[in-house]
């Protein structure tokens, strides 16, 4: 089924689809298909392309290219190492199988690969399998390959096509969409990168069976996200079907993915090189959370925790300004700690904070600049937070003392 | 004054411009202006930006920057080492006058500066120097200089403001126009890069008069080239006024390099991302400078002396196939060695030289597809060459042969 972006309409669709592949999750379960069940189309100025979500249908990707990637001649799957003998060699399998010439490159697990060395090493082996313009690159893995393997995609020739495929839920829901790739620099997180689109993003929910549960949460923190910036009735929806999402029922992670990439795509539409503000909103509570990750030492907090604990201090703010009410601030923190997410982080050293704050890229020229909740469904920029303010929603995210 | 690209109206513009400026120039020879006297306008899809022509007017570049460049407030010069102490340093002298933070880089003379080692120091200096999205690289130097510090703004936090100011004829006439930006791996020249269209590109004529006789005729052999291609009468005047030019007559010298600018605006303008094969006629003579390049190693020759002969061999090519008589192939024999640029390479090994064609980035899935002149401002994509036409071409480009 194709979706067009962000209308009620099409929400009140993805709603009854949720019940529909529900009872056919149901007779089917367990059954490889070969296709996928939904369509998400990311509508951009230059180009159009799109997300495929379903279950277990990786081994019919070769399928979809094949429609999809005019004159494809050359695969380039570039993994990460927790999928390389699963997903990766399933998605290589099925292109090798049309014949197509496949390589594949294994990188590291985790973030310390999103490195300069590694970026080389990529650029390096693509030369020498002899990547041309025509040449694809097939990123299967979470954020750090899709970042990273994006990366060299769209600098190889001045860029070469590319293909996510996702496989956890973080990088589903968030970081596959929306055409940013990049690299960390030892200095500072995401420093170096570039805007490239897809030709598709393939997203399997099969993938998400293995993945530890505080990574599946760290994906749900995006999710709620959404919910708060955009979306009142996928917050709704989220609060009703928690202990179906957190045991990973099918149905239930296909809607909740479909809403969110819905809901990316559209803010991503309207603001597709970040130049017009309108895709700023997706960074609320990811100030404060690049904060926490800067003074905790990556690695202590997964990105979608300290994303949890950031939308909260971010909620606090609001509550201390008057712009959301008490309420806004209890259901938000009872959401995510549904979700077995932190809401505070007892640690915290505001000023520490306040400092790694201040050196966020996302400050324009010294002034911070928060993305506050005004209701649920609603978020706005603040430029004129007081120092004190923001310390204050450091230390009582819950805003108990009030 | 200001000239719309790529109508006939305009060349007689220039034309008249070039009498009317050469009358200014005898009149103010010498003496330091403050602001350019030409300006072109390259037209893309997305963005449309300025190429400002004159001599004696980089010390007023603060002033150009400041009206164009909204929000200054950091400038990042990344000049080559050849002309750290001239013209960069008045360059970050001008911008510094303003008020605004100034940081310089230099990067050594030659082509291996092209590579990775320098653009991660880059990257690391920019970080190092606090580069926010509101930075800008201003890029002094020729076409190495202008290529890595190009990709560095291109990737530097996802694409930061960008300035060419090209101190070479051949980056004034070429690789400053039409936004390719990158860097060299040892396996392959200009592999990694990305389209990065500049905020402007300022080019002041009196940078050429300390260049190197050889360097000087190599960016004319770009010039003759847009004669060939597309521009008759630019062939003719190049003709005409060859002992001008040679001699660095500042009129002359800004009237070829208008043209030439403008030639290419209007190309690139079309095919802003080398999609539609427009673009590929600015390749004349470049599939075999590459292999001559490759075959000779690097540094034996100038770019533009393997462009020379490569044009020479492309009309050679030409003539085998009847597609030009043997007037063309003399006149543009005559008119390269007028610039004391070579027309052929004895040493020159058919068999090594095709290898290194079949491997070039242009080829498409193994087809050898070569830009065949086949009347004077005309070229045509031709992609059934066999292996011994393009020989004979190679060991005969002024076709006495026959």
């Amino acid at each position: 089924m194709t979706a067009e972006p962000d209308t009620t309409a099409n929400l009140e669709v993805l709603h009854f689809a949720y019940h529909l592949n529900r009872s056919i999750w149901n007779m089917e379960s367990g059954q490889q298909s070969s296709s996928p069940t939904r369509e998400i189309r990311v509508e951009l100025g230059s180009v159009t392309y799109p997300i495929y979500i379903g279950t277990q249908w990786l081994g019919g990707i070769s399928r979809v290219l094949q429609r999809d990637a005019r004159d494809l001649s050359h695969a380039m799957v570039i993994c990460d190492a927790s999928v390389a003998s699963t997903f990766a060699e399933l998605v290589r399998h099925s292109i090798d199988a049309l014949g197509v010439r496949t390589d594949m490159c294994i990188v590291p697990s985790g973030e310390t690969a999103k490195g300069v060395s590694q970026l080389t090493r990529l650029w390096d082996w693509m030369l020498t399998r002899g990547a041309d313009r025509r040449s694809i690159v097939v990123a299967v893995g979470g954020g750090v390959v899709g970042d990273l393997a994006g990366f060299a995609a769209a600098t190889y020739q001045r860029g070469i096509r590319l293909v996510h495929i996702p496989t956890t839920l973080l990088a589903q829901v968030d970081s596959s969409v929306g055409g940013k790739t990049g690299i960390n620099l030892p200095g500072g997180k995401n420093i170096i990168g570039a805007f490239w689109q897809p030709l598709m993003v393939a997203i399997d929910t099969n993938t998400l069976g293995s993945l530890p549960r505080r990574e599946f949460a760290s994906g749900i923190a995006e999710i709620i996200k959404y919910g708060v910036i955009e979306r009142p009735e996928l917050f709704a929806w989220l609060e009703e079907h928690a202990a179906a999402l957190l045991s990973r029922d099918a149905p239930a992670v296909t809607h909740a993915i479909s809403i969110s990439c819905l809901t990316k795509a559209a803010i991503v539409g309207e603001d597709e090189r970040e130049t017009s503000g309108r895709r700023a909103i997706l960074n609320y509570g990811h100030t404060f959370a690049h904060a926490i990750e800067t003074t905790a030492g990556f690695g202590r907090f997964l990105h979608g925790e300290a994303v949890a604990m950031g939308m909260q201090m971010a909620a606090a703010c609001a509550l201390g300004r008057g712009l959301v009410d008490r309420e806004f601030v209890d259901r938000q923190r009872h959401l995510i700690e549904a979700f077995q997410l932190p809401t505070r982080w007892p640690q915290a050293e505001p000023k520490q904070m306040l400092v790694a704050m201040q050196s966020d890229k996302k400050k324009e020229h010294g002034k911070l600049r928060l993305i506050l909740p005004t209701r649920l469904g609603h978020v706005d920029l603040v430029d004129d937070l007081t120092e004190d303010e923001i310390a204050a929603a450091i230390l009582d995210p819950h805003q108990e003392g009030r």
